[in-house]
């Protein structure tokens, strides 16, 4: 039996990859706040392990940049008084990932803490990888063999992506599950720390007005859409391997699907939840490579621009020549269950298109009467993350200072100012929060993962074929290639042709 | 066969009780604004009937008076060139309302519009009866004798008080039904015209995400309340003889009800909608006297104001000495359908309260799991007419920017601008258009005011017996009598103690 529940003292956390961009970006500045406001456990060290030498300037460039552009940016309070100590609670260690002797190494750091900082308690550890994924099966392997503590807790963060189909990911889980237990495996997917993705549940299970509705009884369709307006600039090597539909398909939309559709939990507790996720992933057949648009992202209509945006995804140096990666994809899924059985659920993601939105609806059915004409899909139930946070149904009301029965088409709206936007660092620090905590309710378990890549594996590996389809391409800023409509108005959508 | 349908052309109106309060406030207004944007019949010419002699200067005032005040204040465009031109279509005929020569007179002058005006052409006549209900059986049985054109269009338009109870109410529609056709009979409710009652049509039968909610299956209670802030100051005299419960209950709050409660009908038109609500009525039993309080308005606690109010109810010279008469009503009903069975509807309605506010909320059950602790009652829809028109969904949402699951209570909210608020000069103008359409949907049929007296007579003759409850007193401008939280908590509603 390994140890669970909170880490209440005596913590250690070792950032894997402490020069890298993730670690940079997101886990130092979410330690930071979390460690500020006074939610990190008593007496907590950080220890940031790389293979490269650092200076102690240059190491305080590279760990702490993001925190101290935060406050020169006003995203956060400046106060050097606080940085400075902080900075006293991070160690960095430099070693290799292949070498006992580096993990020996650290160890002796870990214990040098123990003995001064914990009065010679043992310490519980958390080993956060901000690695590539190549190197999660040797490093969790390291860690076991020589900084695990028994008797202690020890947790093992990793971020996406868990493989690239599911044979893939089966392997790297097979790997990692060798030394630890599922307990002890935080897999993160940050959209699951996103507000407006946590306000899901409050929406269905806090409230009696919506549950009703979730069903094949009211919901005609469901579709979800994520846009972005910036292209693969800067990360096209690593874009290109994966593409649209494993960088956010397999994952954060899968993920949001899964969260409005299962069925109620009895608590928000781990497993409970994750289960009926798992529930409701299974209950989706393979994608359909017939139900499939991909896209590519041709040069701007109006020629590269001056920020250097605007030139087509093969025009990226850092992508490889010819490449037939989607940089937009949108497919429909089935969920065969008694709740969904009849549903479609469209999704549709791309990047370098006219706006940045993301947004989940639930078409709701016309209402049974013929009392009044309404438009086809007027009446729906939207979240939305992004550009602005809301939730609300789209209605048909009367239309106001009217003398018959003129309809309008309205919004039953609730936007909160204070509301994050989907990307917002609150995820990660919620994130890392919960694995203090030893709530496992916003990550991913094994079976999960499994369940999310078997939906989209077949699809890939028809996608990935010698003779697999090309994308078509799609000038850079605009909404994306036209087949898109065409598949909307197949499944009974209203097309967003013209929106 | 009386004729029915619109009446396109060649049509009188005749407002009998010409120099009264409601002609001159409503009636007229709502006349011109309909001619001025061309929504009365070509060639429509109007008759002011009264008893009074009135010089051509006093009854410029009489008749026009709030029309040109309208201007004056804003709300509505000056135009005194519009002005005489609708001046020149109205013609006041002075008249007793006891006596065949009267209407004799009022003959020719019809006549002599017919033969000038209407190139000799019948015409199609409206009689409106702006005058109190004593006189209705009289003058609708003068009208039909005198100035009832066969084979043409004739509509009788009388407006609430229908009677004292149920026996009185049946003896005045009898005397009428003597004479005139059902299909002939306009009996206003203005609440019927009203933006925010007619919008609750569309919410429910223009959107699919609110009816499936409306059911004893979901929702736990229903309450209305309607409160105003100022007295009976200076028509106490009328009121003394009604009573809260007749003057609001009986009629504006009872068809807000029944068009909220109501079984979907298969079209608007007048009888498919008006037997859902008639079947709604005669589903809800008597009034239980054993739930109800009572109140009376004693004098504010700072004393009366400068602009004469905050005297107490009895100091009101209109008003008899030592008057039982309510000025608070809170009563319970039930509704003894499939749909509705064991929802209690409480009802709330008083004068010189606190503020002012007129909303219907639906209290939904609490959501069926146990993920959340949400407050009692968090849940509801709310369709509020006044201080703002607003239809919005009671919430519990995820704290903005929390790093748990802590919840807020939102309104999921819908306000537009433009929306009229109860009491505008728009519903008035609703209901004299539908009588020139003929369209009955936003008046009262015969069964429907009888289905409402049977409600409430038994208590209105508990409540006036010598020995009936004397109501409790109450400070003007304060929340009403203490026992209707009692009354709240009983029905296991939220008790608005203190809000």
């Amino acid at each position: 039996m390994v140890q669970t529940g909170p880490i209440t003292e005596n913590a250690v956390v070792i950032v894997f990859g402490a020069s890298g961009d993730l670690a940079k970006k997101s886990t130092f500045p979410a330690l930071y706040t979390l460690w500020e406001e006074g939610l990190l456990p008593e007496k907590t060290r950080i220890i940031g392990y790389a293979r490269s030498k650092l200076s102690e300037e240059k190491l305080d460039e590279q760990l702490f940049w993001k925190i101290r552009d935060d406050a020169e940016q006003g995203h956060r309070k400046e106060d050097p008084e606080k940085m400075k100590t902080f900075e006293g609670l991070v160690k960095y260690v430099q070693g290799a990932y292949d070498k006992d002797e580096a993990f020996e190494g650290l160890e002796k750091e870990i214990q040098i803490i123990e003995k001064d900082v914990f009065s010679g308690q043992k310490s519980n550890r958390i080993s956060y990888l901000a690695l590539p994924p190549s190197s999660f099966a040797q490093v969790s392997a390291m860690i076991k063999k020589h900084n695990y503590n028994p008797n202690q807790i020890n947790r093992l963060v990793i971020e996406k992506p868990f493989g690239k189909d599911t044979e893939d990911c089966k392997k790297m889980m097979d790997s990692i599950a060798k030394d630890w237990e599922e307990e002890e495996v935080y897999r993160i997917d940050h959209y699951l720390g996103e507000e407006m993705i946590r306000e899901i549940y409050h929406l269905r299970f806090a409230n009696s007005f919506v549950e009703p509705l979730l069903s094949n009884k009211h919901v005609e369709a469901v579709s979800v859409v994520m846009k972005e307006t910036f292209g693969a600039e800067g990360r096209g090597g690593y874009f290109d391997e994966f593409g649209m539909i494993r960088d956010v398909g397999q994952n954060h939309l899968l993920q949001a699907i899964a969260i409005m559709m299962m069925d109620a939990p009895t608590s928000l507790a781990d497993d409970s939840l994750r289960s009926n996720k798992v529930n409701l992933l299974q209950a989706i057949p393979p994608v359909d490579p017939a139900n499939l648009v991909l896209g590519q992202y041709a040069g701007a209509e109006s020629g590269p621009r001056e920020d250097g945006t605007g030139k087509a995804y093969l025009e990226d140096e850092t992508v490889p020549d010819g490449s037939k990666t989607a940089t937009f994809a949108q497919w429909a899924m089935q969920v065969d269950n008694e709740r969904w059985k009849g549903v479609p659920v469209l999704v549709k993601c791309g990047k370098a298109l006219d706006k940045g939105l993301m947004e989940m609806t639930f078409h709701l059915r016309p209402p049974p009467s013929n009392i009044f004409d309404v438009p086809k899909h007027s009446n729906s139930l939207v979240i939305r993350m992004n550009p602005e946070p809301a939730v609300f149904f789209k209605a048909n009301m009367l239309k106001p200072g009217c003398r018959g029965t003129e309809t309008t088409e309205e919004e039953i709206k609730w936007t909160v100012p204070g509301r994050k936007v989907a990307g917002d660092k609150l995820a990660y620090e919620v994130v890392l929060a919960n694995i203090f905590k030893g709530d496992q309710s916003l990550f991913v378990r094994e079976d999960e993962v499994i369940a999310a890549w078997e939906i989209f594996t077949p699809l890939l590996q028809h996608i990935e074929a010698p003779d697999g389809p090309a994308p078509t391409l799609y000038p850079y800023g605009s909404a994306g290639p036209k087949e898109q409509y065409e598949m909307e108005e197949n499944f009974g959508l209203m097309s967003t042709r013209g929106s």
